[in-house]
């Protein structure tokens, strides 16, 4: 059996996002054990033979991939990994929000003793696949999003019109600014302020938001069984709509009449985790506590 | 094997539900081959001797109960039947939104040839339970919930400070009007009107909203599997909480330093269906749709 | 012309409010030329002679109010002076969050100075009035309202239904807990955790906020003239309402088919401000700011 | 003194419009009495010697515009007018919504000899003015607003930092869609989509309101005096933002570190009025009612 290496992936415009991988390139060769992977964009100024493209990685050759940089980066490394059984990645975290990484700058090298020791557990999250079609004609595959996939008019100053179907079945009309689709990874991010619920990620199911819906619309944030399909039919004559996949790609450009199907993925990201930490990191990270006096006036109020 | 029965239990304040009532006895017992048991509350007017308490009645003796009136009707009949077994029941909806009920006045004599000829499956839904504990007291039980559990203030005048855990781990202290846990079931009952989100019935699984909290709080509504344990701690001094079952049952008087804990029942409610109508109920009873042009006004806006 | 008198006022419940009361009273003594006014229920503690009625007090007889305590006492002390040509008040805020009160522990005393030497303007703040009226009967007066009159139901488990007119104008009927109508100076009070809209103080108007309403409602926050009349009519057969004004005084068993009227009162609220400072303290105790990284994700995101 | 005109304008691409328009001009020309503009686009068509610009039309030569088609229409009218002493404008809605419109097809007739005979009334309505500045430059004029300015990110997938002051004072920063600044016109428009609050049109101020801002922002709807200054300064390298007037007038490519100014303008709106409708207007148009039984559940609810 070949031996496993572990990757490095890196944000590409912060130097002290780089600057940790090299650390943790230096500390993971010092250990004389390990095969060590960096992603193409960063191995000419690492190590030039050891660059393998994100695509190129799987379960088989990869035992894990460290992200370092933020949420951002995370989304773009588990975005662009070999949709074939992907290795399960680890989001090293420097001075962002962070919210899906597990580690950081602060304790990385302990954590990679962890990894090494096998001291973790993976966390398999689904992902939403998208599709155009348009009349009679094939399905067109867009691509995969961790978080969601967002429809908005392609013009800031024109609404959407959709109509928006569930398994086939009609649910809504709507003029609004776009739709969001997003998995239960993403229901803290784009999800959350359209007034979207969050949902512990080990929910496996899909949510569909409406995002700015005309004042009178009733179409409220609903959660479905990840095995549903959501059909977004763009009704305006004369207006394009966009597709945008965890807000890293954009597909331009889509007529209107086509329809925007939506499905879980086959493929899946899977997160490595130490604990489980969620209500915590939701705590500190998303909700935060407003620190207002135990008792602010017993007397009249 | 001892014959099992049909009941019918029916809102009592309703002539129109009570004269369905009497109508659907007579249609049943025309059927000559029919047992059918009368909610003790109406049998004096129908059939004394076939009257039975709603707390008797199991999946051993009754094959199904038809509950005839509304939403609250249906609430009041699952709540006050046995934890134990209980069995299913058909929502007969006369005149009001009814959305949980699968029938209505219209055609409830051909869904009840559909029943005797078992067309029909069975739908289960999970329940909340309640219990009160201070200090180091032993767990008071409080009664379980289809729709939701809801702690509220006992001044209308003085809103309720509290801090709320999740499986033990702190989330949150905020002043809020109240806290809301309700299932999939009612996530489209008071969790709406507070902002949740509405969740597919089949979904098993609870949702934290808060009532009109704080402005600065971040608290958002939270989905959470079914297993979750909230726990929620009253924290102002002078000021009693109310927990409210459903709406129906109301407990008062509960002092400051209480927690109350929501779990999941042992005991389920079993809904009875003839199709998968969900989403088509869901845009008629509660999403609409606005009436507008179909296209508004291309030109400038 | 008889000289006017320095009233002071105090949270009741406070132990730390009322020792900064008799050190601002022995404060005020040892300046000689001034006549100090107690509030009747404190002035047993410190100077029984010098007690007199909130309701006592006027233009004519007082020159300012300070009112210790934090924005709950403020509302009681305002909400207590005569309504004819009351005096103006300044807030001293101890401790809690105390949005409405201009000064605090730290200060008081150079601005008491201040207040002393005339450097200090007034600002008149329109109040509500609440009404009455059943049938053809006679309008019966509730009281005034510097915050916000609420209209709530009389069980926690029965959700109220209302129609609202504006000025006569029938505009709306809803399934709700509540309705509110807030002045400006209440707008970041219940008004703004219900969903309405923060209204600079020195315009002069209402908001018409539902609380809660049943989920396909459109009815929005409305911001209307403060010369309007809001008519909110109790429809819901067998269920009372209550009027709360100012989260303080309750008017509790209001019959359904009830009119409840509220307009511009014809008395106001005159708070003593030192300088223009309203932007800086709504956001530093109302809006805040969340720490966020100044660039969070640049890369990807 | 010269007798003034007429003026009709109109959608574009609508036949109807056109169809409608003509027949108002035959109309008018029947009266013998008028001396009748068209706007320039569409004089060809009918008459083409009385074509006149609508920047050319004032209160000097013109009694007043007919815009026939929709709020579009309307907002296109009149931001093109003469910003010097505007006539008055009558929108005739056709078809669409209309809320800002005062007549129809149905009446315009009847409003047009009303209209003659000077049985109406002039409702001036404050608007917005947008300037940008980047560091010690001077401001640039973008153009004023009869409902809202919009200022938006340049990137569908990524969102703005801002930090707003207002009157020079810093009141918040955050990361969101979008900033939104509405007359009390335009609070039925975007600002309503957005969760402001409506505005009665005969309040003149300006409201400010976040477009999905990030989840923990505190910033919620503020209305603001008329003569304030709000100040948005994009703060995000590397990310252009873009400002929307009525969502017609786009301005792209504006640079971070600029400022957004947005003031009162000098000029104003003029609309027609015959009655004083607004609430039954926003009832009907905005509001709506929702159909539910008068007593949904007396029982147990």
């Amino acid at each position: 059996m070949k031996k496993k290496a572990i990757a490095l992936a890196c944000r590409m415009d912060s130097e002290r996002a780089f600057n940790l991988t090299k650390k943790i390139f230096e500390y993971l060769v010092k250990k004389k054990n390990e095969i060590v992977y960096l992603e193409t964009r960063i191995a000419p100024k690492i190590l030039p033979p050891n660059g393998i493209d994100l695509s190129e990685m799987t379960s088989e050759n990869t035992k894990f991939i460290l992200s370092i940089g933020g949420d951002g980066t995370l989304l773009r490394v588990a975005g662009d990994l070999s949709q074939h059984d992907p290795p399960p990645i680890l989001g090293v975290n420097i001075g962002s929000i962070g919210f899906l990484d597990e580690s950081n700058e602060r304790v990385i090298f302990r954590d990679i003793d962890k990894l090494i020791n096998g001291e973790y557990s993976i966390e398999a999250r689904a992902k939403l696949s998208s599709y155009l079609m348009r009349g009679t004609s094939d399905e067109k595959k867009l691509g995969d999003a961790i978080n969601e996939i967002l429809i908005v008019s392609s013009k800031n100053s024109k609404v959407l019109q959709v109509s928006i179907k569930i398994n086939g079945i009609f649910l809504n009309r709507s003029y609004l600014d776009g739709v969001i689709v997003s998995t239960s990874t993403g229901s803290t991010a784009y999800n959350l302020s359209a007034g979207g619920a969050i949902i512990h990620p080990t929910l496996n199911m899909m949510q569909l938001v409406a995002l700015n819906p005309y004042a009178r619309s009733g179409l409220k944030p609903i959660v479905l069984p990840i095995d549903s399909e959501i059909e977004v039919h763009l009704l305006r004559p004369r207006l394009n709509g966009r597709v945008l996949i965890d807000g890293r790609r954009i597909i331009k450009g889509i007529q209107p009449n086509t329809q925007i199907l939506i499905r879980k993925s086959n493929s899946v990201v899977k997160f490595i985790r130490f604990d489980d930490n969620y209500y915590s990191r939701l705590r500190k990270k998303i909700i935060g506590m407003v620190r207002i006096p135990r008792d602010d006036s017993p007397e009249e109020f």
